[in-house]
């Protein structure tokens, strides 16, 4: 049974998921890395961003590493927003192929949500990015019958998390509740009063100063 | 060394402290004690509630105990908003002398910040209250003076809370996320931030489902 899951999407104590305002330069505007540091202290970041042989790499393996890790693990397909695929104005330049340079970290079939259209790109290491413009409900199957079988991700940003929260559309979500007060951006939490009629939600926290947060749709919803 | 201190305040997973509207039959708004259910489970609780001598009361006796039985450890005098102290409109009855009856769960000197002055009342089991009408710090000085050299805790509202924070006039905090999605309300966040600046915060997860949070002030601030 393929699954509709979020894996570490970092929030802030007062819920915003990033700051702003977005640019080339500051993807998360304002907030810079912070919401981030927890996975960069990670064993999981470490293997990530070495070279392919090396195992010494150090970084955390607790319970911060336990949850990162678990970001590629059955994947098949991401659905993400236009906001997490470039900065303002990206859908003007013919050449922009995502922040990420050529070998993206998705390694799967990628489903950019956006009103502007254009062909597929192949990139290194697996991951094609498709241009969509559809409903959450229209993007899931898509995404679903490129997964193969396997979880689709919905991978942010906010607005496209909210979205599919909103209708329900998620099996299970992982949100890390970092330790800041951001004060401005976008917030997770608009639009979804009562999401704790239909999801469980756990806390676990970490002795890094996170929150991990896993919310699970009830079978019965 | 007298402190300040901020004693398990109840947010939602967004951030409210309260939900809406406030009224004589719902305090807490659409909230009503969803915020509240973990302190009700606890034996410090069943303590609070129980006929003086008994001592087989029942309630759990864990994490969610240990932080709610310290709301009046040490604690000489509290300062409140109007809003915790009435529903809209308690100031234009005479007859109004707070929600909690004839012996209200303060003990000590309690002053309620309003620009409706009026004369103190004299409560059962140690509780007076006073009518102020100054700034926090002003606030301060005075239920500080009153405080007999113990600790002043601010009760609430969360729009007193904030100030209070804002102003880093508290040196402690205690805040307890409670695993619900309000909406709407009044939220503790609004205007905080950077907070982290000046607090350290510590999370620790109960198996209630509640995450105690925990600010305090930085020694150099």
């Amino acid at each position: 049974m393929s699954r509709t899951l979020i894996h570490n999407l970092s929030i802030s104590l007062d819920g915003f998921a990033t700051g702003e305002p977005q640019s080339a330069e500051a993807p998360f505007g304002h907030a810079g890395q912070r919401l981030h540091e927890w996975v960069f202290a990670t064993r999981f970041w470490a293997l990530q961003t070495s070279s392919d042989d090396a195992t010494d790499v150090g970084g955390s393996v607790g319970v911060d590493d336990a949850f990162a890790g678990r970001h590629g693990l059955g994947v098949g397909a991401e659905i993400m927003g236009a906001h997490k695929f470039g900065p303002p104005g990206w859908q003007d330049d013919p050449d922009w192929r995502g922040w990420w340079g050529p070998d993206p970290p998705f390694h799967t079939p990628t489903f950019v949500l956006t009103h502007h259209r254009r062909p597929p790109m192949v990139m290194e290491g697996g991951t094609t990015f498709h241009f969509l413009d559809a409903s959450p409900t229209e993007a899931l199957a898509t995404a679903r019958a490129a997964a193969g079988g396997l979880d689709v991700r919905i991978g942010g940003g906010p607005t496209v998390v909210r979205d599919f929260l909103a209708a329900r559309l998620v099996d299970h979500a992982h949100l890390v509740q970092v330790p800041v007060v951001l004060g401005r951006g976008v917030r997770l939490w608009d639009g979804l009063e009562g999401l704790e009629d239909d999801y469980t939600v756990e806390a676990v926290a970490s002795p890094s100063g996170v929150t991990h947060l896993t919310l699970t749709l009830r079978s019965d919803t």
